[in-house]
């Protein structure tokens, strides 16, 4: 097991919270996702095995947001 | 059929906007609603006869936002 945090652009609210969080989780291997609202980092602890930076990437910006 | 224009604080982004639109078409005897985000504005056109301003109010504060 892995973690890693992004560091997410333009979440404004608890919806935007849950929205990247839901879209985390759904991306196979994620086991853990931690969202800091303030401060727009999100720590995810995950299988390298299975899920890989760009798959959670992907998932974050399909909602909206940004990574940095 | 009349209209009213609600002034919501605390919407912040897309997800706000649809969490008070549907809270709205809920209640019973409202027909349409026009959110704008930036200004907070929402204008709801009901049935006076089935909705109450009290109910509308009612339910935009049950998503956790305040109307002035």
């Amino acid at each position: 097991m892995e973690q890693i945090t992004l560091q997410v652009k333009g979440m404004t609210c608890g919806h935007c919270e849950k929205a990247v969080k839901s879209a985390l989780l759904e991306v196979e291997g994620v086991k853990e996702v931690a969202v800091d609202l303030p401060s727009g980092s999100v720590a995810v602890e995950f299988d390298h095995e299975k899920a890989t930076v760009t798959q959670m990437k992907a998932a974050v910006e399909d909602q909206g947001y940004d990574v940095e």
